[in-house]
């Protein structure tokens, strides 16, 4: 079977046609390259989030306006985004992850759903609001994770159930709230659970039958862990024997973290992908002495075998909550000066990195936030953060309260990713700008409980009223193009185009468009609730078209999604974004934007 | 203080002024002549639903978009319609009846917000959706009538609680759904309940402070339903001594229905109020002989005292659930040639009524959908319909299933409010194209547990497959303009405007626009969810705003937004409209349309 997916759409018309059992990667390579569809959550494997649809762009964007619309009929923080293959839009919602297949040639009319039914018991262990990033496509097959992390495979013509998989078990506190990433022949999926003591793993399973193909764990023994003590490097050194287990006191490691709920990339050239890590746990860094290895860690890794060739740990022994799942991009870019095949990423800690992709040189580490504190900067040559000591939490032990930290927990980004465009050669990064209290306290693990052993408020920067900027950043230097203010934490990710434009959400609600040059706001549109979703775009009937999820909540949101009051709650993000009620009320809504005929 | 709320209005800015205890008569009288504004849920007192405004029209509503949205955080079915006074726009929701006040020079940001805690054991009680129909303005505050049957006067500025009455008891299936309407210095409002043998009533409250003035019931003694056996007339003759208790057999009258849930209307210079009363309960007519007067039938009673000058019950004897609860369009049009100051009523059971709002004669009563076959006409001299035998479900007697009844228990409309244009003179009606089986059973009454009594199936008439129209009336012949055919029940209510077009919204979602003399489709747009809220219009920085609610459910949504699957279910709505589910999720969500600038 020739694998050409797209021509195999195009040969349909309102129904995805099933084309067999085609290579994925083959296809998803050939479909990601057509700016007409968004066959990924992520736009392609190199994290991009760039489209070269340039029909909506600077000049005219000031005339877009809504083209239908859609409720999922969920409440809740609405992430991720939907895919769009041929005439068929797959549209996915928070708990109890519905998803809905849309005819685009018909306003979004629904050609079929799938509402699993799951425990309602798995919501308490989701420590950041019920979100769901997205599902992913390939081989003629809708692949959804679940939160109760049943893995699930859905012929994308009917939304029947093809194959299941359990990833986990949400009475460990084990949930999914990630998108999936289809590589080749293999369904790549993370794990959620850092507050509960969930040990991280990445694991493939069989894109044709759901069989678990292989399973890396982010902590533990080198076999479970899949590295080469010889060949696995981190800054060009091979990480030796036993390089998790030895930087963890005992047993520790067992309930240690380091789960892998961020945003998959791929280098189909260099066969690798490439992931982050989250916190150690507890949060309580008192109570687990050590570097922790390898939360916070960037993972390359080789999707056949799941063996990685690479490591780097941002933020060795975490005291702050700085996991380092966020996205990595991939980036063909000057750095220094050097044509170089770079990874670029905004970590939770404040620090933007740019690695050689291919070996995992460090090669710039610079904040992307002034406010950022933890931290002087990092050791070019040992790849390790200074810390400053007035705001290390281990240093004052338990029960000592430590002030006015920044980043918070929720770092200066999140989950919400950024793009990147080749046009402009820049970085588009959402962030936060929030600092935090931290205190914390012995806590002992019981399976299922939370593991968390902090009390976080968080607040602005002192000086500051704003909770978020929209920046432009320059990771061949290390430096902010420019920065624009936003009242909130930017939670949404970024769509940056040939049309010379960047989109973003805000957590009041406002689609907006910024001058991708000079991040000069060219339109606004408020959106039934606050957009923590990703802006994507395609083309129907052709004319090009822009969509987002709003729905307010996530872990910025979780004090309005979880109906939570106390400003402690929802690990100190209630206290922060309680003004936010005042803006948006929860929703669950696509808008389809394009512009007038 | 002179009464001049419109002036008082524009001296403010985002917020409106107080402009102490003025007469709310006064003002409301004044202030709903003001095509800016939108100040009561009917538009005006005549329930016209009409608006002068023309600066969209039919040349230019194909431009029409989107403005902005405003998520209400609550799902199920969002019925009503906001108030706009001033720059400020006042949205209510379902149960739990949140209320916000948006400042509409800041694409809604939220002045404040009122959210009331009710007992959720209310939910089971409310037999069609837990819908509310919307809020009312006078004298500075905004009324709310709860679910919880609790009547509420918020300052307007503020939102803080002036005043809170009773008015009736969950316990017993008392609650409250529809919206309330401030009459000179009171504020009136109905009951539903009839599925619960809640015998209905109209209160008036003082609107200062909330105490009762007087309360009408629709069954009972003479004092109790406020009529006077030689002055209040049905077509034109006294009604005499116990007109309602003697057509009740023994007690029955004590839980005789009769409910008040519909739109109340006002003719000022007449000082009448006018609302109908629904079905008598329960809805086995078996159970129950007699005309089961005053259920069934339009009221004219003075606001201030409440006593009643006319009646006229449309369907004697109930064998259908045809609720007379439909508005009363008042308006002064010709009437079989003669200018008349008419009243025009669209019945559930599938006749236009034209009267004479003076006298309450009967000047008009036909079909005005060509399927209604329960009656084959209503006798003008006495006001009574000619039953046809086959479709009596009394004459079957209990337990047998009467079949093809057209229209079904839901009518040929139900509470979805018609508009009135007087530049082309035409009534604009949405309607259901809905029949149904009916099965009495012997049921006995247990307060607050369903008293219905029958089970129903509905579907299309035979040879359709459509379950709405959308039509225009002539009410001085009783004939059909034109007619839209809608693959759904319109349950949206209808606008009227100066532009020469006339809105609705449609189950699926679509805001439609169409000519006002042809019917002919002018603009179309796919809001998030099933609209059965009612179009509104007003100005805003001097450009027309229209403004809906979408958010399905409502009777003909219940199987949606009570997840009920039971075709019988929902009082037999389930399986008509089952497929309503393919075209849209639960939703709630108010767009605002605008021209491009």
């Amino acid at each position: 079977m020739n694998a050409n997916w797209r021509s195999c759409l195009l040969a349909g018309t309102a129904v995805v046609l099933s084309c067999g059992g085609a290579a994925a990667n083959d296809e998803l390579l050939k479909l990601q390259k057509d700016p007409n569809q968004w066959v990924m959550p992520t736009g392609d494997y190199a994290n991009q989030r760039y489209s070269t649809l340039s029909q909506i762009n600077k000049d005219n964007v000031k005339n877009l306006r809504p083209a239908w619309t859609f409720s999922t009929g969920v409440l809740r923080g609405h992430e991720g985004a939907p895919l769009v293959i041929g005439n068929v839009m797959y549209v996915h919602s928070p708990f109890p992850n519905n998803v809905y297949a849309l005819d685009l040639n018909n306003n979004g009319q629904i050609i079929w759903k799938y509402e699993p039914k799951q425990d309602p018991n798995v919501i308490p262990v989701m420590c950041c609001d019920t979100v769901n990033r997205g599902v992913a496509f390939g081989d003629g097959k809708i692949i959804l994770n679940q939160a109760d992390t049943n893995v699930v495979a859905l012929d994308a013509k009917t939304g029947k159930e093809v194959w299941k998989a359990l990833n986990g078990d949400p009475k460990k506190g084990e949930t999914m709230t990630s998108a999936p990433m289809v590589v080749k022949d293999k369904v790549i999926v993370g794990i959620s659970g850092g507050e509960f003591g969930v040990p991280g793993h990445v694991t493939a399973y069989n894109l044709s039958d759901g069989k678990m193909a292989w399973r890396a764990m982010s902590v533990g023994p080198d076999d479970q862990i899949k590295v080469d003590p010889e060949k696995t490097t981190e800054m060009g050194k091979p990480i030796g024997k036993d390089s998790s287990l030895k930087t963890w006191q005992g047993d520790q490691w067992k309930t240690g973290g380091g789960t892998t709920w961020g945003w998959y990339s791929y280098d189909p050239q260099l066969n690798l992908i490439y992931y982050g890590t989250g916190n150690p746990s507890t949060w309580n860094p008192v109570q687990r002495p050590g570097d922790n290895k390898w939360s916070m860690t960037i993972f390359a890794r080789d999707p056949d075998t799941g063996m990685a060739k690479w490591v780097y740990q941002m933020t060795p022994h975490d005291e702050w909550d700085y996991d380092g799942v966020n996205e990595m991009i991939l980036a063909d870019i000057p750095v220094r000066g050097q044509q170089t095949k770079a990874l670029v990423h905004f970590d939770r800690n404040g620090f933007g990195y740019t690695l050689n992709r291919e070996t995992g040189a460090l090669l710039v580490a610079e904040k992307y936030d002034p406010s950022v504190n933890w931290a002087t900067k990092v050791d070019m040559t040992t790849g390790r953060p200074e810390v400053v000591k007035q705001y290390s939490t281990h240093a004052g032990g338990e029960d000592k309260n430590t002030q006015n930290i920044c980043p918070a927990a929720l770092g200066t980004k999140d989950q919400q990713p950024a793009a990147f465009s080749p046009k402009t050669g820049h970085f588009y990064v959402p962030t936060n700008q929030v600092c935090m209290d931290y205190e914390p306290f012995k806590v002992s693990y019981t399976a299922g409980q939370p593991y968390v052993g902090a009390t976080l408020s968080m607040y602005p920067p002192q000086g500051k009223n704003n909770l978020g900027n929209f920046i432009a950043w320059d990771a061949g230097t290390g430096k902010i193009v420019w920065s624009n203010a936003e009242p909130f934490s930017v939670w949404s990710g970024a769509l940056a185009t040939a049309g010379d434009i960047v989109f973003y959400g805000t957590l009041e609600g406002y689609l907006k468009a910024v001058d991708a040059a000079t991040g000069k706001e060219l339109y606004k549109f408020k959106t039934p609730s606050g957009i923590i979703g990703n802006v994507m775009t395609y083309v129907h009937n052709g004319k090009q078209q822009i969509a987002v999820l709003s729905g307010v909540g996530g872990w910025a949101g979780i004090g309005m999604a979880a109906g939570l009051t106390k400003e402690t709650d929802g690990l100190g993000a209630v206290g922060a974004y309680k003004a936010l009620s005042n803006y948006t009320q929860l929703g669950g809504v696509l808008t389809v934007f394009s512009l007038p005929d």
